[in-house]
Order: structure tokens, then C-alpha cells, then sequence
């Protein structure tokens, strides 16, 4: 399996994933400032979509890079993760429809959940295939911030049922620590024998 | 004909398959469970064909890493191919919508054949533009497990009308026969001179 | 300007005109026979519009394969050949809704018109870049194929609004005529020195 | 970072951008003239968007045939530029609908003044890594094209709200001049170490 192919055809996916979803923004049902008014939640759910799936194609990106052997166990972890980014605009339309409501707030958390337990499967499955000496594997070292997010959106879903708006701030502010690259990979590729 | 050029072409094709189907799950008309409820069984239609479409960009990748030669013959039967792929999303969204109905089940099933014939077409244009002493002829040998599947599909395309949920079961079967890639053509990758 | 830039660029706007086209197929508003009846001539129409995108691929990978420069004026006819290509799905859907009228077949065919001399001015801008001594220049030759289907497309729009049938017949055999890949440019590649 | 991934990422978008948006032309509801009539405007507004989309894929494709790294900063100003791109289709569409109206037509140039605010953004995060002596700095200069059509864009807002014409007049006006390729970063490319 090329390591080339599969990068290309996430990038494919990814790339359809984030304009699609912009796109899906209906054209207003009238020319004034009231027909403009119930579009806003929806340009404000589209803008945290489109910066969550930048972070996952940036750190895709990272991931792969250091990779050095792709085998089907990393296809069908990177499918998976596909599967549940190809998630995002749904879940993001629903939220933008019912800003108010809690189970289309609960379920965005678990699209971003899945997103980010398949995102680690991936990981591990990429280590498994290049041994623990890898440079992904020492870059990585526990993944706490990985892990830390994942129970974040677990909180974050809970929380949509008691108080809304809190797991919407939750889903920002998880956005926001990951919008900054991966600094522990780009210091393995800037000096590819460091231990993490 | 270049074959990179093909091969980015198709996987573009793809792509644009694998995600958009995905992203023509409808955002449900309401906020709470009830509203859930008929996106579900079309959620499940979705993850069916969601590995199959997978499980054809894996195995036409096999597939063509081990091609030699790519004339207007092999262009158009991967066309062929990737015309009845394209087709997977209708079907898909049908009988998601008619869960319970006889020809929407036969009709998802005729397209699958109709898919799994095009990539035996394929298959045969590029060993007769390669030679039956090629690596691809060495490693599909009779193709039973192609041949099988096509067989699998037309049992599922008779009994929809019978009993559909015997189809869906042998389209779900079918789908993890596949999901193995194809260990005959990774053993001729790895020992390329190797008869099957 | 480089030129795999451009035939990337344009491999993936055709390979989501193509792929689109057909994903626009409505799912049925039923789930027998009955319902499957007003999609047979949309599908029909999909079919003939999948081969002409899928023969305007083929050639324009041959002709980008033969030029040598691509400057500014290559890339606005090129651009210009994608404007057009990206209205076929918008007239076949309007052909399919309505395969009796007059004014969707002839509409139909100002879209093929337009791709085919868009399709000229791509070649003569090439040529005009490269130099008549080009190979494209050699390939091409008076190119009378590509003259007499733009008259043949003339044809059939004037002749939409005598006998629509006969416009339709002109469609499918002028896509039969283009079926055959360029054999000229193909000749052109083998032996590089041949004159036309 | 690779230059390359972030290319073709672009790419992709660009490509998904510019065919989705002339594929939302909808198949008119009747097949006669008069059916064809309020499509018109929104062709129109498609043509000016298309060649708007395609004016920013060639500079884009410049800009980075120049740019010797890309970092995370150069990373984000991209996906920013990506995102107002993607806003396009949207406003296109709306201007497409209501035609006579202002607000459409002021946001209209909201979205043009964005996309050429973040192109700016961009081509300083691209300088701002390579240095005020690399390529591209030299190239661009000041950049006095760049910044008076975000002026033009600002009175063009301002104007949709008197006589909202001028302003369908400036936007065209401002692509016209976009149209011919940056004259200065191909002659940097020419002559590499000529100051602007």
C-alpha cells in the first residue's frame, strides 16, 4: 500500500468534507436583514466545523508525514476516521438548525468524540506497524492532549443536556488547544532522534 | 495513457463517491429522538455502502499497482466501473428511505453486481493488455472469489422479493468477504514472480 | 505555469463534474415499479452525458500529454472549456425532466456546441504557444473531426425544434463518433516525428 | 510542511469550489422560454463568480511557485483564504435571486473584500517566513493592486445601498483587471533577482 495514495485520497475526502459543508449554507428565502437573521447560528456552527476539520487535515498531515509503513490496518483505521469526519456537516447543519437544543448540541459532541477516538486508533495503528522506536511513537509518547480532548467531548455531551451553552464553549475551547500544531511531532522532525 | 494519471482520476471519482454520499444524509426535521428515529435505518444503508465503496478504492488500488500497460480499452472499463460506483449512493439513499420495500433491496443488489462485473471487465482488460504471464493474471488466478461474490449478488437480487432481509444479510456477508484485502495479490507484490 | 498543476487542476473539476452528475439522480418518491418509471430517462440522459465528459477527459489528457508551454492564454481556454463542461449536468437534468420538449434537447446541445469550440480554442491556443511545428500541431492536423461535430451539434440544435428525436439520435452517435480515442494524437505519440 | 500537500489541498477545494457552484444552477421547472427567464440572472452572476475563482487559483498557483516555506502561520492564512473562497457560491446564489435587491449585492462584496483581505493576509504570512529579500516580496512589491481593489470593494458595498448597478459594475470592473496574470510575479519568475 503507498504511503502517497492514501495521503492523497484523504486529502480528497477532507477537501470535499470542508467545502461541501460550507457550501450546504442555504441562499436566504428573502433579500433583507430578517431573512439573513436565522442564518447566523448556522455561519457560526460552519465556522467550528471548518476550523475542527483544518486541525484534523494539518495533524493528518503531521501523522502521515512520520509514518513508514502504511498496512490494511492503517487503511481502515484512516477509513474510520473519514467515515466519522464525513459526519461533521450533518451534525453541524442540525446544530445550526436548533441552536437551542440539546440533542443536536449532545450529538455534535459525540461526531467530535468518534473523531477523536478514531484518530487515536489510527495513531496506534500506524505505531503498531512502524514498533514503538518509531519516530510517530516517540513524538506522540501518551498522547495526553489526545486523550484529555476525547473526555472533554464525553463531559461536553453530558453537560448539552443540563446546560447547553457550556458544551458549545467546551467544543470551542477543545478547538482552540489543538489549533496550535502539534509542536511534540515538529520537534521530531526537526530533530528526528529526540526521545518525547 | 499515463497510469497515474487514471489512477488520481479514479481516485478523485472516489473521493467525491465515498463523501458525498455521506453528506446526503438529510439534517432531521426536528430536534429530539423522534426526529432520530428515520435517520437510522438510512444511517445503517450509509455504513454498508460506505465499506464497500472503500473496499473497491483498496482493491483497484491492488489492482492497478500491479498493472503494466494502460490503453483506451482499460480507460474505458475503468469508466464502466466507476459508473456503476457512482450509482451506489441512489440505491443507497432508496433503500434507506424504503427499508422494508422488495425493489429498492433487489435494485441496491443489481448495482453491486453491476460493479463487481465492471471490476472483473477490468481486471480482464488489463491481463489482456498485459499477458497471461503477468503479475496480475499470476495473482487473481480464476478470480473465484469475484466469480463467487457476482453469484452471491443475483441470490440476494432473487430473494429480495422473497424475503428482503435474507438480501441484506448476503449484502452485509459480502461486504466482510471483501473487507480482507486481497491476500492473493498483496503474497504476488511481496514474491512477484510467485504462480498462484 | 506549470502544467501538471493545470491537468490536476482540471482532472479534479472534471472528476467532480462526472461523479456529481450522476449523484444528482433523485432518489424515487416510491418504492415500486411505478416510482423507478420518470427516472429511466434521466438515467438514459446520464448515461450519454457520463460518456461525453468521460471522452473530453480521455482527449484532453492526450492533448495536455503532447503540449510542451502552458502560459496565460492556455489557461483561460482551459478554464473556459471547464465552464462549459460544468454546465452539461444542469441541461441533462433539464433534458431528463423533459425528453419530449423541444427547448431542454436544443439547449442540450448548445452546451456540447460550446464545450467542443471551447475544445478548439484550447487546441489552438496550444499550438499557438508551441509553435506550428509542435507535435500537437502535427497530431491535430485541420482536426475535421473536431470541426464536423461542432457542425453536427449545429445541426441538432436546429433540428430539436423539427423532430427532437433526430437531435437526440445526432447526440449518441456524435458521442459513438468521439468514442474512439484520438488515434491521430495516439499515432503522433508512438512515432514523435510523424507529420499528419 | 510540505509545499506540495498544502498545493494540492488547495487545489482540491478550488476545484470543488468553482464546479459545485455552477452545478447549483437549478434545472428550471418548465421547458419553454419563459422557464428559462429567471435563470438567467442567476447565470450571470455565476459567470462572474466562475471567473473570479478562477482568477484566484492562478495567483494562488504564483504566489506559491514563489514561496519557499510554509509554516503554520503561512498554513492558517490559507485555510482562511479557503474559507471566504468557499463563501462564494452562497452569495452568488443570493445575488442570483434577487437580482434588483441591495443587501445580496453588498454581501455579494463582503465576501469579495474577505477573500482579497485574507489573499493579502496570506501573501504576508508567505513574506513574513521567507524573508522582505525572497522572491515573492520582491515580486509584489507594495502591492497597490492588491489593496486599491479592496478599496474598490469597500465603496462597491457602500454603493449597493444607493444604486446597487455601479456596484454589479465595480465587481465586474475589479475581475477585468484581475483577469490579465500578475505581470510582476512573472517577471520575477523570468528574471529572478530583478527588484520590482
Amino acid at each position: 500500500m503507498g504511503k502517497g495514495r492514501l495521503e492523497a485520497f484523504s486529502d480528497g475526502v477532507i477537501a470535499i468534507i470542508i467545502t461541501i459543508m460550507v457550501l450546504e449554507l442555504k441562499v436566504p428565502h428573502g433579500s433583507d436583514l430578517a431573512a439573513l437573521e436565522p442564518v447566523l447560528p448556522v455561519f457560526l456552527s460552519y465556522v467550528v466545523s471548518f476550523v475542527y476539520i483544518a486541525i484534523y487535515w494539518n495533524n493528518h498531515h503531521h501523522m502521515l508525514h512520520l509514518a513508514k509503513h502504511v498496512n490494511a490496518k492503517v487503511m481502515w483505521a484512516n477509513m474510520h476516521l473519514l467515515f466519522w469526519l464525513s459526519m461533521t456537516p450533518v451534525v453541524t447543519g442540525w446544530v445550526g438548525e436548533h441552536p437551542y437544543a440539546a440533542l443536536p448540541t449532545a450529538l455534535y459532541g459525540v461526531v467530535l468524540f468518534m473523531a477523536g477516538l478514531s484518530y487515536l486508533l489510527l495513531q496506534l495503528a500506524i505505531i503498531g506497524s512502524d514498533g514503538k522506536d518509531s519516530p510517530l511513537a516517540k513524538a506522540v509518547g501518551g498522547d495526553l492532549k489526545g486523550k484529555l480532548s476525547a473526555v472533554g467531548y464525553l463531559v461536553a455531551i453530558a453537560l448539552a443536556f443540563v446546560q447547553h451553552w457550556i458544551s458549545v464553549a467546551l467544543y470551542v475551547l477543545l478547538a482552540l488547544i489543538w489549533f496550535i500544531p502539534d509542536r511534540r511531532i515538529s520537534r521530531v522532525i526537526a530533530r528526528p532522534h529526540a526521545s518525547s
